[in-house]
């Protein structure tokens, strides 16, 4: 068949919209027509050219939700016409990795989903000369359609709306994730949260969720704090607007630092003052930013040697496909809330612009509707 | 009344065996007649003048055993003719830290220990011309009487011998409770020990203790293998005599890295090898050893988004006045070793040499004898 989509040509180029080849599912695939999709960082660190391992051409995308149109030989769990969200992060539970409760990083595909190949070693999409275009993360959400092996596919409930639930397939995730997957946050912690964008929110609204006491938001953007509020923030700080240190100003403001914090800016240096005003004794900080090609963390091992742990979280530490459709119900049933993080919708023509809304922190989060 | 001690006279003098004057025990403390002590690096990291916040002049020593003599007003738990061990970590079981069974790091008299005072802010311990000695660790264990308070006393069985009971005020502790109180290995895991010496020994025996299934000790001298055999390591790698690079090497004999690494080296490059030899996904580094003043552990994000933890311990995560004496229990009851441990005795004038020993690799532990 054919379909359109958003094309990475060239690192650091405009995606273009075309038309493209796109295969029928093969066996274990099921091809879904998407029906909305977020833009992530991850995305824009890929099609910038920033990632070293950025392949091209590439269908990128990475957050969207669909409709199953049709699925491959031996697909069990999924039929035509189940509502779906992709999942970068697949759920065999058949791997160690799967079978060991400690994490949530599936292996069963990895390699070929690193190379943007599907399981098989091929691509479902090529251009209309033939040439193969890559699949992303095993999503290539920036597509109409796309086809995706049914192990990284969450099933999720009929009457939720595509053009917030995409955000599911990644940000509230990652975020909400890291704080009860990862960190397991008991009521009545102490949070600290580095950077308000569309993960540090869902990282606010984790805490309130996981009953948080004190919940801090630090960004440099003044204009963040009223969306942090809104989602359970109890603290601001900027630390351009504060006398001396961060860490010691933030020790000081939760009297002893952090029960829990977080790193949502991808600066190492920010990892580093997360981990450093976490409580000494206990305190744990989980890094969710992605760091720049190269770049380090450090500290001193006495940070580590008096209590503090340093750990990380991919997709919140979330098992996709049983995690996620509890997420989505948690949407519906108004226990979190996504759609002021919605901040503007774009069709797939203006998904450049998207780009640039991100850019100049205009956006949460832009959604392309298919 | 007087007693016999090594003072620490100055940064990088040896020791100094000299009569002192010791005042009797305050509110709240216990004089103890010290019956035997460890040497441990971290007195030799003070005493050699590295250590930035190191006091002079002093009394070292923070690995020893010994009988109540006398107790001061309101000491309730303990009575003359106890056998102790003092613990440089305290348990007041009443603060905050106390409170928290995430740490062991009673915060109740922790300024004024740093200091190298009693809780009351003074010294017990003078030169004969009334010049005040510090204590150390607030245990001061290279006299041969030493006034500890209450909270910072172990009492355990009698029927134990000094000599080697000694070694749990430290060493054995640190080893074993990072295995069992800080990383907590559960049975059938793989275990990676950087540095056979008198922590990594421990840790070793830890993990045999927690029924690890593969026990790894890593060490540049060859002559440690043999110990570290006999206290359970099943595989021995010196990284100078493999190709290539050791976290890869590891990673290939464990299949995949290590359930939980140890660094018990204090050297910041072989903390990030631990970190980076534990297994993806939920491999757990934890870091025993002390490095120099001033320097950093690093290593990229991304080995910590992909699921390792970086932690550390003190005094392995032990709660002193609860733990210590059980462990005195599992050394009587023949589930831990201790003598093959303590390779060298020395009488007090003898200790300067028991550091030379230290630094020719020669001794795992010396022991001296009051
Ligand atoms: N681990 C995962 O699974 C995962 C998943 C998705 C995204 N991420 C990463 O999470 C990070 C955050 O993503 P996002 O979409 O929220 O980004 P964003 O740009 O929307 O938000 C980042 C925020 O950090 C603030 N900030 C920047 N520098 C700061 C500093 N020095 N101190 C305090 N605040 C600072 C910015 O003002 C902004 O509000 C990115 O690095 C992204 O790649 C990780
Ligand atoms: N965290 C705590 O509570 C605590 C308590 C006591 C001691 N310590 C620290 O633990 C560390 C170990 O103490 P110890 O008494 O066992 O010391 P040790 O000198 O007896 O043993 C260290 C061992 O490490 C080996 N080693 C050195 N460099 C190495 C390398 N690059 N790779 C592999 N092996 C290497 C040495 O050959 C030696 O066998 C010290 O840093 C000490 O200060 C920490």
């Amino acid at each position: 068949m054919r379909t359109t989509a958003a094309v990475a040509l060239e690192a650091g180029k405009p995606l273009e919209i075309m038309e493209v080849n796109l295969e029928g599912p093969k066996a274990g695939e099921v091809l879904v027509e998407i029906k909305a999709t977020g833009l992530c960082h991850t995305d824009e660190f890929t099609r910038s050219g920033d990632d070293p391992e950025g392949i091209f051409p590439a269908i990128l995308g990475h957050e969207g939700a669909g409709v199953v149109i049709e699925v491959g030989e031996g697909v069990t769990s999924l039929e035509v016409g189940d509502h779906v969200i992709p999942l970068y992060t697949p759920e065999c539970r058949e791997c160690d990795y799967c079978l060991n409760p400690k994490t949530n990083l599936c292996q069963s595909i990895r390699s070929t989903q690193g190379a943007g190949l599907l399981p098989d070693g091929s691509t479902r999409f090529s251009m209309l000369d033939g040439t193969p275009i890559h699949h992303y993360m095993g999503c290539s959400t920036f597509a109409n359609h796309t086809v995706v092996p049914e192990i990284a596919l969450a099933k999720v409930r009929k009457d939720a709306p595509f053009d917030k639930i995409c955000y599911i397939g990644c940000g509230v995730t990652t975020g909400i994730g890291a704080v009860i997957n990862t960190a397991k946050v008991e009521i009545g912690s102490t949070g600290i949260v580095f950077g308000l964008g569309g993960i540090g929110l869902n990282v606010i609204q984790g805490l309130r969720l996981a009953g948080a006491d004190q919940i801090v938001g630090v960004d440099l953007n003044d204009d963040k704090e009223a969306m942090g509020r809104h989602f359970g923030m109890t603290d601001f700080v900027n630390p351009t607007k504060i006398d001396g240190d961060i860490v010691a100003h933030l020790v000081e403001l939760t009297g002893g630092g952090g029960d829990y914090t977080f790193d949502a800016t991808g600066n190492v240096n920010v990892m580093r003052q997360a981990l450093e005003s976490a409580h000494k004794g206990w305190g744990e900080s989980i890094i969710i930013g992605v760091a720049g090609a190269g770049q380090e963390i450090a500290t001193r091992p006495f940070q580590l040697v008096t209590g503090r742990s340093w750990r990380g979280t991919a997709f919140g530490g979330a098992s996709g496909r049983t995690d996620v459709p509890k997420i989505v119900d948690w949407y519906m049933d108004g226990k979190i809330e996504i759609d002021p993080m919605i901040t503007h919708k774009l069709s797939l023509d203006e998904i450049n612009h998207g780009f640039d809304l991100m850019h100049e922190g205009k956006s949460i989060r832009a959604v392309v509707e298919f």
